[in-house]
Parts: C-alpha cells; sequence; structure tokens
C-alpha cells in the first residue's frame, strides 16, 4: 500500500478513468455524502462515476442523490473507496470490488490498509472534510450538489459541530462551504439530521428513558434492544438509527453502551464515551474497535452473558482512568 | 441614540473608565459569555469591570465566571449592556442603572435603541460574535476564559451551529477561538450545553412526549405547562429551561409553542418556527416579539384561554405562508 499526500491523491484523481466509488454498508451521512460529492467532481473532470453501497441509501440521506440519475452503467476503469477503514464493512461487495480498491480516502485511524493507494488523515473530523481540501486542487467547482454533500458529512460525523473530533479547520470548512454556496440548505439539512424526530422515534426514546441500565456507580449506561424488546413494544427497527448516543445524554456517564440483538443470540454492540475513556481500546479486547470515542463489536450469547461480558470489560476500561 | 462603527465601539471601549456591564434577566448562555468576556477584557485594558443581572447566573453556566473573583467593589463611571434588546429586560436593575445606559452591544433587530451609544448587528449570531471581532480590534489576549466564554455564547445561541442565524463568519469566529486556544474545553462546553441531563428532565421530558397537543394539521405543536401540571409531575422548575425547542423536534411541525404559566392565570408564551414562518410576527400581534424563529409573548387568562388565543394567532401567521 502507498501512502498518498494530498497533492498526489489529486494528481491520481485527475488522471484515473471510469470510477466506481464504493461506500460502507450501514452507510452514515459521511459515506453518502463524500461518495456523491467525489462522483460529481469526477463528472466535472469528464469521467463516468457511480456510487455503490451494500445497502440501500436510507430515505434521510436520499437529498445527497444526484438530481438526475440519466447515467447509463459502465466498465470501471478503477476502484475507489471513501469512509471505509475495512474491507469488512463493504458487505456483500468486499468479494468482488472490494478486492482490487485503487484508492482509499478516510480518516479512520483503524484503516486497515487495503487499498492499493490511500489518503488517510485521521485528524480529519470527516472524510467529507478531506473531499473539501481535494476539491481545492482539482479543476471542479463547488455546486450546491457537492456543498451540501460534503457539508452534511462533517455535520453529521460531528454531532453538528459538537464532538472532540471538531478543529479550527473544521468550522474553516464549514464556512468555506457556506462561503461557495451561500444558498445551501445548511440549516435545513441541520432541522432534517439533528432536530425532527418521528413519532415513532420520540415514543421509543420516551420508552428507552425507563430502559436505561445504569452499571458501575452510574459511570456506564446501557441499553439492550432484543428482538423481544422490537416485538414487545413493536419498535420499528428504522427508528433505532442513531440511538447509540442515547445513553450518553445521562449525566454522568462515562461510557454509553447500546446492545442490538441483530438475529437471536447475535448482538452489534455499540459503545460511546463521555470524555476520557477510551471505547476503541475496550472494543478491541471485544474483538471490535473504531474511533476513540466511538467504537464497536459484535457479540453472540444470551443477553445476560453479553451484558456480563461487556460490563467486565467497561470496567477495566475505566480502572485505567482512576 | 447614536450608532457606532465597530472601530468606533473599539475606541470608546478603550477610553471608557470602569464599567459595570449589564446582562438580561433569565440570563443565557450569550450574554452571560459576552458579560464575563467583556469584563476581562476591560479588566485587560486597566479598567475595573463586573457583570450585573437581575438574577443569579444558572448554574450550567457558572464555569464562565472568573476564577478569582478578589475584585472590591466601586463606584461605576460608565454602564454597558450586553445582549439587551430592551431596558425592560434588565428586571429590577431597569429602574436604575438601566436609566443611564452609556453603550449597548447587541444582535438583536428588535433592540429598542435605548442606549446613548449602541453598536448593532442583527446579522451576528450571538452578541458573543460580535464581541470576537471587537476584542481583535483591542490591546487584549484571547485567553483561555475569554476563549470559552465567547465560544459558548455563540455556541448556545445558535444551537450549537444548527439554526440559520448560522453564516461563514459565525464558523470562522469558532475556528479563530480554537486557533487561539486549542486546549479549550470546547468539546466539554458543547456536552454540558447540548449533550447532558439531568435524571429529572429526562423523565420530564418522556411525560413531556404524552402532552404534546397537535394542531393546524399537525403544523403547530403546543406544550401547556402550567402550575397543577408542575405539581402534579412534581417538576422541578429549573429542569423547563430551554425546553421552548421541544415541540420543534416533531415531524412536520411549522410552530412549536410552549405556554408556561408563571404565576396563577399569567403565561410566559414562546414560539419557535421550523423553518419558514416568521414568529416574531405572530408574537407581535400578541404584544411580544423576538427574533423571526424565536419569539416570545405574556399572556393572561385561563390556560384555555390563552391556548385559544395562541393557535388563532397561529393560524393567521401560517395563513400567510399558504
Amino acid at each position: 500500500m502507498k501512502q498518498l499526500t494530498m497533492e498526489e491523491t489529486a494528481q491520481w484523481l485527475m488522471q484515473c478513468e471510469d470510477a466506481y466509488i464504493l461506500i460502507h454498508q450501514s452507510p452514515d451521512g459521511d459515506c453518502v455524502g463524500a461518495g456523491y460529492a467525489l462522483a460529481e467532481m469526477l463528472c466535472q473532470m469528464g469521467k463516468r462515476a457511480s456510487v455503490h453501497c451494500n445497502d440501500p441509501i436510507p430515505n434521510r440521506y436520499q437529498f445527497m442523490l444526484p438530481e438526475q440519475q440519466t447515467q447509463t452503467e459502465f466498465a470501471p476503469q478503477c476502484i475507489i473507496t471513501v469512509d471505509v477503514a475495512d474491507p469488512k464493512l463493504l458487505g456483500k461487495l468486499e468479494g468482488t470490488l472490494g478486492k482490487a480498491v485503487d484508492l482509499c480516502i478516510d480518516h479512520h485511524n483503524s484503516n486497515v490498509e487495503y487499498a492499493a493507494n490511500c489518503y488517510l488523515d485521521g485528524g480529519a473530523s470527516a472524510t467529507c472534510e478531506i473531499l473539501y481540501a481535494l476539491a481545492k486542487l482539482l479543476p471542479v467547482t463547488i455546486t450546491r450538489h457537492i456543498a451540501e454533500c460534503l457539508y452534511t458529512g462533517i455535520a453529521t460525523d460531528t454531532g453538528c459541530f459538537q464532538y472532540d473530533n471538531v478543529s479550527a479547520l473544521t468550522h474553516h470548512t464549514a464556512a468555506a462551504l457556506m462561503e461557495c454556496y451561500p444558498e445551501g440548505r445548511y440549516c435545513w439539512i441541520n432541522r432534517k439530521m439533528f432536530a425532527v424526530k418521528s413519532f415513532g422515534r420520540l415514543k421509543l426514546e420516551q420508552l428507552l428513558i425507563d430502559h436505561l441500565e445504569s452499571y458501575l456507580d452510574g459511570k456506564c449506561i446501557l441499553i439492550c434492544i432484543t428482538q423481544a424488546f422490537l416485538q414487545q413494544f413493536e419498535v420499528d427497527e428504522a427508528e433505532l438509527e442513531g440511538i447509540a448516543g442515547f445513553p450518553l445524554q445521562v449525566e454522568g456517564v462515562e461510557i454509553g453502551i447500546t446492545m442490538k440483538e441483530k438475529e437471536p443470540g447475535k448482538f452489534l454492540i455499540s459503545m460511546r464515551s463521555a470524555d476520557q475513556v477510551d471505547v476503541s481500546a475496550i472494543c478491541r479486547t471485544l474483538g471490535g474497535g473504531g474511533h476513540l470515542k466511538a467504537s464497536g463489536c459484535f457479540l453472540t450469547g444470551t443477553a445476560d452473558k453479553v451484558r456480563k461480558m461487556l460490563l467486565d470489560a467497561a470496567a477495566k476500561g475505566l480502572e485505567a482512568y482512576r
């Protein structure tokens, strides 16, 4: 794998031919924004480009799809991934397109270096922050579509400029996007991404307040969402998106854990840190990983067994900060 | 009243002597941040300055008070208000110190022009955004305390960069503060201001979800918090802070209204707009006012009578956008 500089990456993008852009499964605002913004940049440079994902793009991100999707199918000359730390995250694309990735653009320090060429900046708040810097080196115009895609990626990966991955450059980038496109729907995007909840989601949150489990002197708050829970309370799974941050709103919490039973006895775990604790270290002891303050893992077993594994690991993780 | 330019305001501040800085009642992050940041700037320039408010500074903003409050009492040579649109908002200080305000620094377009000199910028997201621009013209250092005060004011008045009062300059200002003081506790402030909730507040929100009243085809969501409600559910009034935004999270809402019964039959009304509707115009028809998207008024009568007045006014306000 070759680590490229920003300038080399821009050169690479200018010289590449028709591209497939792959984004990670369970797509979020950053990979969708980065994927479609990059596709438009490549198209502006006269290449064909399309975005591919294991999963459908959720409704909340559909506004980032290009207005005209008249593009015919084409055979790619190169494969680019954006915001994909590990080819495992490509889902069903891993074994096919994911086997020969020519360029990876990413901001996850946990990137497993799977691509022939890589531009990795773990200090960037979002892959979209990197893409704006790249755009400035490319012969492309920041259209409203590109501005809104890049803004959305930055806003969603930073909790609307709330988390500690926000740097001065993050704010300068947001400012620059607003200057490029003052009429962009930034406030509308923020409201859609952060403020508005469906009535189903409000009801779910109302319910979850009664199901917050407090452990380790209140420093660990856990939510366990089993299949039985979903059935009993008739929760639509779509309402669960982004619920991993929910336990962190409790005063005094250090580690927030969300257990989601995807199949009977198979739990997708999300772990969030309020401030000091490195949850990626905790998740690594459980076979997972991620960011310092937002990580995850997969665990199998009964809810009680999985809960015990998590609390043991969380207790050890907290020890390190005493 | 004389409207000063930014440069004239900076000159005025350099030339003034010992100052009392007045902030509005029910203090928020912007007036507290602006007040204490300005006080430190004046102190750095060799003057004495102190901040005065009708109400105690709430616990959540106490971190903006200076660490050392060894200052002795002094007689002011001038009176400055920050973030105060109307001397009425000074509470018990209106009839005394508020009668001879020498300089007003504010970002409310609704400012009633009560001061001898005024720097008003309705385009600024927060009074703290103006104060950063002033600081650059003054012989002062942006200390950690000033950086954190100004950041807090900007963050709280914009819902953490979420609302449409955010401009490119707002983001540039946040970036500049981070550059002046990279070690500032910006993420800690955001978590404290936006993410963390007491258990009492969580329980209140859980309760309010069952008390959301939907009117005008779901375009108006109203919450009525009477004295009886507070007693029945044993709600601590401190938990109500910022609750005015609560109705706006419902999908499809245009106008969110919160009625708070302060005394029997006396309601403090907060009105919020999701996107298009000018709620300051609606509130003006009810004797109040404020910002386009965040306004308020006082109404007296039974809850039912007040609710009817509000819904009639809201219906007319919505008409204008059909």
